[in-house]
């Protein structure tokens, strides 16, 4: 090779290192084939996903990024909702561990040519299968789908429902960042009613000890949303100076009803996060928000990318949480 | 690692495992690059095909589903129609024996940029493709593409001309069932005409010994097919008592032109498959269909998920059929 | 294994090996992190990655095409135009040497839901991507995302700026068949204004010492193109005769705004190969066309698959080039 590799001149990553949590590991022996959502998980199970999700992060941060611990199983993508990221992060998961994977999208699909959901999965599943990602605009349709196949399922995402490994990967940054869970207050805001992101914080927050307080226009929090524990505010300036943690989460434009929304400047006045609203916060708030955000809405483009938020980290964390996920449900080392 | 893995409590299969059929080894010399319908294969190359693919069978059935014989080599999927299942099945079947796979579909590529067909698929070949697999809705499109390249060839179905892997998974599904085809009545039921699974079972079950009889609505059966070596019926309940195998053709809705065919319900009356009709057959009726199906038009859902149905171990034999052609038209262990 | 493989039966391939090119290896560090053009480049720069992409060629012309140098890395394509070949082209070099690849395409993206082209971008590398490739119709795209990311971006076409690989390939595929670059004539004819293609060509051709012509319709000829250290012409015949190597552009008739161009017809007769024009052309002339080429309107068919054109061998070509190039980018054997 006639041509010298030096290291090229990189910059260092703009975001700070974060600091190592102290990791208590977990004993636990898994046994669920599916995650279908965080809210019938127990505690230890949740902490044994976070634990596990340390080891990976670490990994991903090599060059070398590969492991073959999932050689040869197959992983599919079946989404019938438009992802870039999640389906993206979960296939990468996935290969990082040494698994095949596929996309199956429903355009260009059987699907078109009359066949049913349960047929469809049924099918797929049938070519060797072994852990099968759902994302569906109906709450219940990965549950629905997991009673009718042998591998295991994981919900990415089902209507209103769940989103549990957004639930997860939320729940690991705040615990790398801040070093535990249990005693912190953490502010979801924005529409709480439409959000599965909104829903897996909560069961998986609340489970590990942290006060939750939902806040958002009231037409969008739901009123029996008590039940689940949490505190209801219509009011941000409010709640804010109380807060470790605030998560915003989108304005689903696109799932939207006329008349439940405020205006988007009467909205980004009320609950969206700027420089100044940002004063009123304790000096090391967390700013999470999944993505994709709407940059001058929920937050402005300085707050966005200045040092209390972790919008990116959350991105780098969910790939570490997805192997995790995966590594548990369908690492085990049989044959 | 923090967490300990166990095997998570898994249902076992609803199939039932099929009886190992004696398979008798044909020493036989593969030298065919391309496999573009069964009706010029010899029967023993067929049977070579079908022993080649028990092999693979139980590669598949295992955790660690990968070889690593086509490793650097390049499978590329030029499908001119949409298809799941056929697409996804090479795709695997490709990667478990390590091969890269590529899919190419006409939206979005150069094709809306004036390019010809043959100009498409040999600007793919160059890039170091080993073997194409082509869907195309021209009967005979895999041919010409043959004569112009130098790589394999597959035909993956073209108009209702042949779909060969199709056939062969059939015939598998079958003698891995009856531990034989010779001496076999295969009932064929529904729009023979513009069928090429029809076409394609045909070629490759009379070769082998077994005795078909197409059966459908007479605007749907071609006169001439008989010139195939075939028995021609109306009558499913006339023939269903003699068959020990009866394979049900999807309704090609999208296929279809008016006039040629009675109403969905006269046509289930008439040649859908359900309890009652069941009844009249054999107690071991092997019931298969390529799918996707239709279901209460071919087939009642509890015809489809009982005991007489291979449905989803065709799927599963697909991928294993398809293994062994790839490892036939390019395993060759050259350098 | 029943049965036994023998070679199939292959035709030889009908373009005719290239003589090997005399390489003199320059011995050079490699710095740059990007490749976004070719305009900034050292000529020793464009002649490593020649050499290197020597290596390659090798390389992809057994059976066993891959390495493992890029083992772990991830490479994404992100594609905001259309393309096959520079996509498939890009995703095989990559595997080639072991790295993992992802398409991102805006349709079904997030980009639909409101994200900006930056946060999309950010958004995907904080996956743990090393490399980006980027295609955009906007000139400077991937200039604009190299300072926000901190992984590798290589442009692969934005609008009528460069397309780098491209530019590289058709030097490579010069050079591997009249064994040099510098003192030959090298004409570009078409559509000069809106073609990436040519800009690409002038910058590397002329810093390896070619004299390039450029020749078109006026209309379609940048008056200012001079200042490249470019000849100008609107007569393909007359300086046809002096050419050692004409470059054919694609007509963007995707691009085109009305009024510029001639008639399809008149465009042909003026500007297009066919077999009485090469007549006047050296002995020698080698023919290269980027594709996909409008078979009848720059080339005619007989032409285009003639003696003269080396245009599939661009194709084999392009891979070696951006396996070199990715080999460079983000091979270093750091860790």
């Amino acid at each position: 090779m006639p041509v010298e590799l030096a290291s090229p001149e990189r910059r260092e990553p703009a975001t700070p290192a974060p600091p190592v949590s102290p990791v208590t590991p977990v004993s636990l022996t898994w046994t669920r084939p599916h995650l279908l959502g965080l809210e019938h998980l127990g505690p230890d199970e949740i902490v044994a996903i976070l634990d596990s999700a340390e080891n990976f992060v670490n990994l991903s941060q090599r060059t070398r990024k590969k492991r073959s611990v999932l050689a040869g199983r197959v992983m599919v993508n079946l989404f019938f909702e438009p992802s870039t990221r999640t389906r993206t992060s979960f296939s990468l998961a996935a290969r990082r561990l040494g698994a095949d994977t596929l996309d199956f999208t429903p355009g260009g699909s059987s699907l078109s040519k009359g066949e049913t959901f349960i047929d469809t999965a049924k099918n797929i599943e049938a070519m060797g299968v072994d852990v099968m990602v759902v994302r569906h605009s109906s709450p219940g349709a990965p549950l629905l789908l997991s009673g009718h196949l042998q591998c295991s399922v994981i919900n990415a995402g089902d209507g209103a429902h769940e989103h549990p490994t957004q639930g997860l990967l939320d729940m690991f940054t705040i615990r790398r960042r801040k070093g535990r869970l249990e005693g912190l207050t953490v502010g979801l805001v924005g529409d709480i009613a439409h959000s599965r992101v909104a829903r897996s914080n909560i069961h998986g927050l609340t489970k590990l000890g942290a006060h939750v307080i939902v806040c958002g226009p009231p037409t969008l929090v739901p009123r029996n949303i008590t039940e689940l524990g949490v505190e209801v505010s219509d009011n941000l300036d409010a709640i804010l100076p109380r807060c470790d943690v605030i998560n915003m989460l989108r304005i689903q434009f696109e799932r939207q009803r006329t008349g439940l929304f405020p205006s988007i400047r009467e909205y980004a006045r009320l609950f969206g996060m700027d420089s100044e609203r940002l004063r009123k916060a304790k000096s090391d708030l967390l700013l999470l928000a999944p993505g994709p955000i709407n940059r001058g809405v929920e937050i402005t483009p300085e707050v966005a990318d200045g040092p209390h938020s972790a919008i990116l980290e959350q991105v780098t964390n969910g790939l570490a949480v997805r192997m995790a996920v995966l590594h548990l449900l369908c690492g085990q080392p049989t044959e």
